[in-house]
């Protein structure tokens, strides 16, 4: 299967800088609608109007931007599964545009299930387990994701 | 010195979700206003109103977050220096609110200086080495950042 693209826009004009680039937290804006699309994918709803009770709450992002990204442009989202357990979600987004052969940017993400009735953390249920397990199979053979388990450091650094 | 405070907001509506809640994208926006606010005390400009011609880029961020926040909460940015070299900074954002001790959120952040008419990377004029430093001299007794080189990790990762 070719990558699962989640979500498509173009750069909008609140999304930018005086200079007409996008700036830094609107990329993970757009990866967050990402995470909202995955999860109708998965039997979640993103929004209340659903049914489900239930929702990802972003534990913890690591964004690693790439190019710049200009006013208008048509960009999407491929998202790939790194990995799941009963409660948690780890992902991998990556931003791209036409003519660009590497990546926008890209962030990985740890995702809490949460019911929000406590809220509270909660298992996955048995729909969403398998919707995750069919798309971990779809992407068995997709390149390993390029920026994942980094660090942030300077030699200098206290 | 107490922490350095570098943005003050309250939530807007903007930044919500359906329930009412921050959403994980505009927590970065407000650390991306405090780097903004960093910029200014460093000599160099968040905008083209100035004159430095010089800006910050962000590489990469590492965010956790650790409390829900509601719309209209007053919350401030406390923004401490981890380490520098000639062409980049890492800063250390920390997310706070009244009433509660532990911070909502935090970032590590590495910022590139950027001469704007390439733009290309170069080095930090002797103003703001010096501002640097003095903040960094002025911060030597301030606990080590809790949310720093961290790695996103599950156990079944792939």
């Amino acid at each position: 299967m070719p990558a699962l693209i989640t979500y498509r826009t173009p750069v909008q004009e609140d999304w930018v800088d005086y200079n007409g680039h996008l700036r830094d937290a609107y990329y993970l804006l757009i990866f967050s609608y990402a995470t909202d699309a995955l999860m109708e994918r998965i039997g979640l709803d993103a929004d209340n109007r659903g049914q489900s009770g239930n929702s990802l709450f972003t534990l913890e992002a690591h964004i690693n931007y790439l190019h710049e990204v200009k006013l208008g442009t048509e960009v999407w989202v491929q998202t790939q599964i790194v990995g799941f357990d009963q409660k948690r979600l780890h992902v991998y987004h990556s931003l791209h545009r036409k003519g660009c052969e590497e990546a926008l940017a890209a962030s990985e993400q740890m995702l809490l299930h949460v019911d929000l009735k406590g809220p509270k953390s909660a298992p996955f249920s048995t729909r969403t387990l398998q919707a995750l397990e069919q798309i971990t199979e779809q992407q068995r053979d997709l390149p390993a994701p390029l920026y994942i388990n980094r660090t942030l450091r300077l030699p200098m650094d206290k």
